[in-house]
């Protein structure tokens, strides 16, 4: 099992910052890059948080990651954006690009942005958080590396997918819903193949398609492309209803790698050494083009208290909305946050490597 | 086992018509109604189809809808609707206002519109399939009556909020997903508790709310609000992932229920002898405001290729699109539709107490 080293949050960001500084990010740039990640760590998402460092940092090294790329605008309306991310760091361009949509959806109700030829943009949830900041609603996608199959198929050719939609409510927290699309993500597996667990057998497939219990495998089969992979939110069967979490896979790949002109399925990734190609999809509501700020989150608390005050099933003592989980890790953060501590031995590697100031 | 009638599919469209005129719905109103209820037919989707004939005309009896009403529009802005349904027939009002919303997005790019105080309004594809006719993107949800359980809850809050999202493609056939945010419809539980089956533990859950393989149990637990339901996509875990299915159904509440205004989760269906205000989401987005029709028709098709082309799981021989199964059988049941023997008894007996002709 790991050990986890707790640090100070603003000296982890402020370390994150000075890494991606000295890899020829703008200043504004690794502010947000490492916004982006610790975030992530905050709301316990550590798959997505400072443990991505390192592949960044390769990232760039590589040129899978254009470090000073800005977002170019291909096409505008009132209400869309259609950008190109010129291989730049996914949090900029996303950053960006939402930061845009956010000034629309003031003026003209709403925005909607699709964006190709991106990288990895760390937490979906982080750009309907901005939405969600503004008291608008927000609206995330992303395609990713293939590691998904679909419905019936052997091959993995759908990313993991996420899809994250945000309302504001009244009380302390908004609905903020950040799923892959994915029964699980990968590093659930290797959560898994560490502890030498089983698996559940809606999480993957073997090389031959089929449902196993067996984490190592699939882990070992993706890397070698020997088939199988992740299954859809459902499962492997479409008698558990893992033919919807493909189509919802499917809608993420469409409106992020389709609508932008980009890359999507199994051509995200697929070139070594260029970059991945990854495509967003954005959205911004104003709720006054609905029923009114004031209102929408009033009966935003009803409904998270109808649900939450409703009776528990046996054996359960608590029923949670989408985002709540997070957002009490969050608020437990603030000051300090853990770090696995081989997370934290890489990032020390990388500061030497780098001339980076390492005190955490 | 029932046994099925095939009938003449434009006959059959123009004895529903009949029924819903001589209940006092417009001509054209009723035309709509057939057409929603006999496109279920024909796409397979049975549950949705003239087998729901008798709960429309009880309905209407009842005052659960409202026959004449149409839409009010509460709100609009260039690109978005607010409207009252006036507890209306639900395929009307939606038929309505998705109209208004496909020329507002041939104007303006897009338009979102949210609905309260409707009903029923058949599958949710249809107004995403109107989209379609039009080279449109289309969005459709709607909340519905409360059968789904929150995850880790006793008591069903939910409706099985379906979420329907359809994209042009080249070929034959649009991309269409249309699914419950249910791993399963009730009807699923009736067709195994019929053939004494047990059900997938990701089906439901008994009265103390633990998941059950017993169908009956759980249709007579929902009658008698007993405690239990149906179970969000993904089952009743979040290790199987029951709580994103959970996340999608609370969307589909807040963006047909709250930006409406209207009703949600336990309130549908919440006055014995009212309109059941069921509320809906409607969404239509002109290709031109992304990366324009033809382009995106044509990776539509290259996406739905790479899908099917892809090498099968050991014992399956087809991967399938979102849409493609109900596609083939809309094509196959252009003429003739099967009907179930007890559906077409049960539309003999509302034509003979509505004094409307029956020849099919």
């Amino acid at each position: 099992m790991s050990n986890y080293i707790d640090v100070k949050t603003r000296d982890l960001k402020a370390f994150v910052k000075n890494v991606f500084v000295k890899l020829n990010v703008s200043e504004e740039g690794a502010g947000v890059i490492a916004d982006v990640l610790i975030e992530a760590d905050m709301r316990g998402v550590e798959s997505h948080g400072v443990a991505r460092l390192k592949r960044y940092v390769d990232g760039i090294k590589k040129g899978i990651m254009v470090a000073d790329a800005k977002p170019t605008i291909l096409k505008e309306t009132p209400v869309s954006i259609v950008a190109d991310g010129n291989g730049g760091m996914g949090q900029v361009i996303a950053h960006e690009i939402t930061k845009k949509c956010i000034e629309k959806a003031k003026e003209n109700h709403m925005c909607f942005a699709s964006i190709r030829n991106s990288n990895h943009y760390g937490i979906a949830g982080y750009y309907v958080l901005m939405a969600l900041k503004e008291n608008m609603i927000g609206i995330s996608m992303t395609n990713s590396a293939p590691l998904v199959v679909p419905t019936f198929g052997k091959n993995a050719l759908l990313g993991t997918n996420p899809i994250s939609i945000g309302v504001p409510a009244g009380k302390n927290f908004p609905f903020l819903l950040d799923m892959a699309t994915s029964t699980v993500p990968r590093g659930k597996l290797e959560v898994y193949a560490r502890k030498e667990s089983k698996i559940p057998e809606v999480w993957a497939t073997d090389e031959t398609g089929k449902p196993t219990d067996d984490p190592q495998r699939v882990l070992d089969n993706l890397l070698e492309r020997r088939g199988g992979g992740l299954l859809p939110l459902g499962g492997g069967e479409e008698l558990t209803g893992g033919h919807k979490g493909y189509g919802l896979s499917m809608v993420v790949e469409i409106f992020s790698g389709i609508l932008s002109g980009g890359a999507f399925a199994s051509m995200v990734y697929g070139k070594k050494g260029k970059p991945a190609e990854v495509s967003h999809f954005i959205g911004v509501i104003n709720p006054e083009a609905f029923d009114g700020l004031d209102k929408i989150k009033n009966n935003m608390d009803k409904l998270q208290d109808m649900m939450k005050s409703s009776e528990k099933a046996e054996g359960k003592d608590r029923i949670y909305i989408a985002g709540e989980k997070e957002y009490e890790l969050t608020q437990k953060h603030l000051e300090m946050v853990p770090v696995q501590d081989k997370v934290y031995n890489t990032m020390k590697e990388i500061a030497e490597e780098l001339s980076v100031e390492f005190n955490l």
